[in-house]
């Protein structure tokens, strides 16, 4: 047998998110690696070990590490790939100090094909393993049915995208309906309100959750001030946005 | 109590991909309508079936409901308007057969809110219900998952299209990546192969999974080929496939 890497994704928060195929590979994994966070962020590592808890018990084969910092003041692209360099080393003596087992795994947030690096970081380990990767719930999915609204118009493209991008470079052309993830900054400020609907939720599948809609000229600012009120409150936020032109 | 529809997305074919939320959506529901589709999907439909009966019995609360036919002959937006008002009308008679149950749901393959209609014609239901979303894997997620790639490279956006849509109006501007849906035609036959790498994959999730990758120039022949056997061997077939643009 070739050793495993296996990255499973778990959604947003909410354990009844879990597909059975995730919940049976949180269930057999012989190591489960689970990032320390901060503490403003400490709701979401607990989340974590809350969902461990209620399928194996937190015995010696769940191991935390600490994150690296990632280098601020280098290129993105360069500290980035520094950064995931370290994050690699951090699983490999982890995995060793555990003895090399067989099948090691991540939980990881959403789904992790979509805005996160732990396939990244997974192709550099070494000795390499092999990944297996069990597909969760994005925010995105999670959005659309708490809105209970189809992503796309009848057989019409849908984009996603990240909120830096929008901001940079604005409206993609062509696009009609835009998905934005990781918005520190409310991107949407930037675009003309009278075009655009927008369909926003912060907290999504937790008890915490909060969803707002609308004509964007309606609802904008009251989108910035709800995500500032949550974001002062929890101490951090996630949330994500469907924005699509108006007709 | 508002009377609620429930839409409960199932993944792509294999019970494992269903999450707690749907297992328990199928479980508490006091309808459950499942189209009956013709020969040549039965191998869909069984599996519909399958599902359901791993979790409640097959009773008189799980009732099926023959399709219409989209009229061919007219406007596309038209017919495919009528042909969900239609099917609307089935929907509600089947529910006031059954007495006006307070929580019916479909089962939907994916993600109800992804390139399905199912949302659209929930809302001309008469009398409305309630709609209530239950998110599921959608095959865009089987196939990086399969494949063990991102879908997006780093930081960049993704577009969501179809098979039509490539076909008809070329690459999209300014797209790296494009993850395509419902093509019956092998649209990526119409772009310059030199310049596309290709991931595809038809039944995931399924015991048939048929996984294809590489520079598009070299493969392109191959799951064309594939394609067509497994289509001819299996009477219906269903893939999608992600295209990025080379480096």
């Amino acid at each position: 047998m070739i050793p495993t890497l296996t990255l499973i994704g778990i959604g947003t928060g909410h354990p009844d998110h879990l597909t059975e195929q995730a919940r049976k590979a949180i269930r057999s994994a012989d190591l489960i690696l689970v990032p320390h966070k901060g503490s403003s962020k400490s709701d979401l590592a607990d989340l974590r070990f809350q969902i461990i808890e209620g399928l194996r018990p937190l015995d010696e084969t769940v191991v935390t590490f600490q994150m690296p910092v990632r280098d601020g003041t280098r290129d993105y692209v360069d500290a980035v790939n520094q950064w995931h360099d370290e994050i690699a080393a951090i699983w490999t003596g982890k995995i060793v100090d555990a003895g090399n087992p067989e099948n090691a795994a991540l939980l990881v947030w959403g789904d992790p094909s979509l805005y996160d690096s732990t396939i990244r970081i997974a192709k550099r380990l070494d000795p390499l393993r092999k990944i297996v990767v069990v597909p969760g719930l994005t925010s995105v999915q999670l959005l659309t049915a708490a809105h209970a609204i189809p992503l796309n118009t009848l057989a019409a493209p849908v984009t996603i995208t990240t909120g830096r991008r929008l901001r940079d470079q604005g409206w993609p052309d062509g696009a009609e309906t835009l998905a934005v993830m990781l918005d520190g900054g409310c991107a949407f400020r930037h675009l003309d309100p009278g075009d655009f609907d927008i369909w926003w939720g912060a907290y999504l599948g937790m008890a915490e959750e909060i969803l707002c809609s609308g004509p964007l000229a309606d609802v904008s600012e009251q989108i910035q001030r709800l995500r500032a009120e949550a974001r002062a409150d929890h101490g951090w936020i996630m949330d994500v946005y469907l924005l699509r032109r108006r007709a």
